[in-house]
């Protein structure tokens, strides 16, 4: 019998985040500040922020950074999450290409959204806030943070995309079971949410109108903080657990990655994954790829701009170097909830303009074909959000059959989708649709927002 | 740090089943035929079941039984499956006992379920069966019958008991994404369910009712044979990969259990845990205290009668020797859905007649509030099921508080509750009751059932 999953002992549980930025050529653009334009000093960050987040959200110096025991302590709960080859999709598409996923489905939450959620909710509790909010989208995210105040004695209020928390409500139930807030976002409990109400009172929400929301509440709030489940540089860098694991483990398969797959919405599983391997991108020349798979109804990787642009839609953020399609960008309700943003992040922003990855699109009715596949042949239903890394990684699989190459490609399967079912019965009810955007709907939402 | 998961390497999944039967010093009884009150040979339940299975039903010789390689194959996918320090709940109840669980939910359908479905989808497959048929209460069962049945390259037919089809849409929507044909019963699709839907049109179904509609589907069908997720021998057999795991696991955290609990329903997942430890007990006199976690409102192996009775409401099956509450018995609408079934199945009838083990019920309110306290101290959110066995754990924990006594509790977390959310909900918003059941009750439903 040959070996499916691999699996580490506890003691090879990483501990310390891989920081990218110390390493990188480029550096990625600072934060600035929208009234002076001047880059942002981690102090500037504090209000918004815990302190030492904002410190390691401009940390250019250590690559590596120690994970606090108290955190390692709660990655033990479910870290290592195993590797698995997958000889069934392989067997399906009769592929000669390895594929190899890391399973951070088996995260309790259902998601690699955990690796942040901790560790913030931890830095939290220790610089004396009683209090944390954040947004969320599909709710894995959220989920994960609700969890991660209750291990740390913290309260959380959540503000979940209204579109998602109609379409997907055992989530809301998930986060109210381990005693958070949960409040479909545009609402009117905040100055940003009342603004967008009466503007447009249909309005389904974003991730960009939520992260306002919570943001507003931080601010005015006292013991109070706003932690963020993706874009962020020291999001990504909690993240690097999963890419550390994952190295070791391909070398107990005895491989290399050719091609490191993840899906795309604001880079927190794609940097998880993809980073670790990045690294000898950068430093050895190492020819890998790198492709993260974004929706095509929110294309910012293949179709926006590289531009500095506000991470939310009320314009509260510093401004964030990224590849944008605009912060008023109108996302549609795709079920992949999690992949809803208008924007990249610096780090993957820099990555990209400087060629070390690439990056694809994905329309939803492939995303489900692709998940379904894989469901069927490993017995594991994705997230919706997954099932974008999925179907690149199939049209990889499949070029290296026509190639009649044995290519190794490794994807993050970032969540599972027990809880999107919802999604699965519109899609075999064929009631699911693509959503393209056009280059001229773009054009004109960047100037909405302000982008030349 | 103190170890928190016992991780066994892919090379210590279980090569056989353990069958208990051989060891058991009063032998289960065997089945009988209604008509001649005669007991069953194999071949007499070829009609209905795979011949392989039918065999294994009956064994009373082969302490082990070796699991055939494709079944290990699959198995790989997800075991071993993790032994959890649930250093948490015993901080949350301030208790010296060790609690340790055993986690099947992280198998990707859900539960232990899996174990079983693998190994029958392939008996049929290779006695050259093209469908299957069977029933499901909460809807794991059929969820994992649903992706064996994939796996082996089968059809499958799946009866899901009426309430859950309607309180769980989720765990329907999993079994169709397999490719199952999922039907709510009782159904007009058959002479049992028509029966019981002329006579009581708002039956909301039960597992015995659904078993009849899946048997009569077998029967009047060519090449389908019939599949069952708890009750009989040959599935607590398939089920001992948990408990022989354990065992390694347990030893590998230096301690071994003082109390064996579980949730009960049919008995899959408590034999699976069980047995291999009760086997210490036969064969070593070894002082272990196993505890079956059945609910208030289906109490047959605390208030039950023993005595040979139908595994199905419309008297199609063989007659089994059980603790049972009468084939007539309509339990309440619980949401844990898989405890709903009137009697023990023939090991644990034995086992419990013999002494070896014990059971307690716990009313539905105190498993949910055991389940809320399991899930905010160790981030998994139980499935309803597994709440009783928590809730069974808790009370033993606190006796040992009480007491003083740092006792070693090992149970079984049979599968998680994310596709339960309506019923944490339910919870929450104080919808839940109890539901009791009086003696009177009971010998009113043993004598409808024809039970003296």
């Amino acid at each position: 019998m040959s070996t499916k999953r691999f699996i580490l002992p506890e003691s090879e549980i990483p501990t310390q985040w891989y920081n990218i930025v110390a390493e990188m050529p480029n550096k990625p653009l600072p934060p600035i500040n929208p009234a002076t334009k001047e880059p942002l000093k981690a102090e500037d960050l504090y209000p918004v922020f815990c302190e030492e987040c904002a410190r390691q959200e401009l940390n250019t110096k250590d690559a590596f950074i120690d994970i606090p025991e108290p955190v390692l302590e709660q990655y033990k709960n479910y870290r290592a999450t195993p590797l698995v080859r997958a000889y069934g999709l392989e067997k399906a598409l009769d592929t000669p290409a390895h594929i190899y996923f890391k399973n951070e489905s088996v995260n309790p939450l259902g998601s690699h959204k955990l690796n942040s959620a901790l560790a913030q909710a931890y830095y939290a509790k220790m610089e004396g806030t009683t209090n944390i909010t954040t947004e969320t989208g599909a709710g894995q995210w959220g989920a994960a943070l609700s969890y991660a105040a209750k291990a740390f004695g913290l309260e959380a209020a959540v503000y979940m995309v209204k579109i998602s928390f109609e379409q997907k409500p055992y989530r809301r139930s998930i986060m109210q079971t381990f005693g958070a807030q949960v409040t479909a976002s545009p609402s009117m409990s905040t100055k940003a949410g009342r603004k967008i109400l009466t503007e447009n009172p249909t309005h389904q929400g974003s991730l960009g109108t939520a992260i306002s929301e919570a943001v507003e509440l931080a601010l005015n709030t006292p013991h109070c903080k706003y932690v963020l489940g993706s874009v962020l540089n020291h999001v990504c860098l909690h993240q690097t657990v999963i890419g550390q694991e994952a190295e070791k483990q391909m070398a107990m398969a005895g491989e290399y990655p050719d091609t490191v797959i993840a899906c795309f919405g604001g880079g927190s599983n794609f940097c998880g994954l993809a980073l670790p391997f990045m690294r000898h991108k950068i430093l050895e020349g190492r020819n890998t790829r790198f492709i993260a798979g974004e929706p095509a109804s929110c294309p910012k990787l293949t179709k926006g701009k590289f531009a500095y642009d506000f991470g939310d839609e009320a314009g509260y953020t510093p401004l964030l170097p990224m590849f944008t399609l605009g912060h008023n960008f109108k996302p549609a309700n795709i079920h992949a909830g999690g992949l809803r943003y208008h924007g990249s992040g610096a780090i993957v922003a820099q990555l990209l303009k400087d060629g070390y990855m690439e990056a694809v699109d994905v329309e939803q009715l492939d995303s489900f074909k692709a998940g379904v596949l894989f469901a069927r042949s490993e017995g594991i239903i994705p997230a919706p959000e997954s099932c974008h890394a999925i179907a690149a990684t199939v049209a990889e699989a499949l070029k290296a059959k026509e190639a009649g190459e044995s290519k190794v490609i490794l994807f993050n399967l970032s969540g599972h989708g027990l809880v999107d079912m919802a999604a699965y019965d519109q899609y075999f009810a064929g009631d699911l649709v693509n959503h393209d955007v056009t280059a001229d709907d773009i054009a004109a939402t960047l100037r909405d927002s302000g982008i030349a």
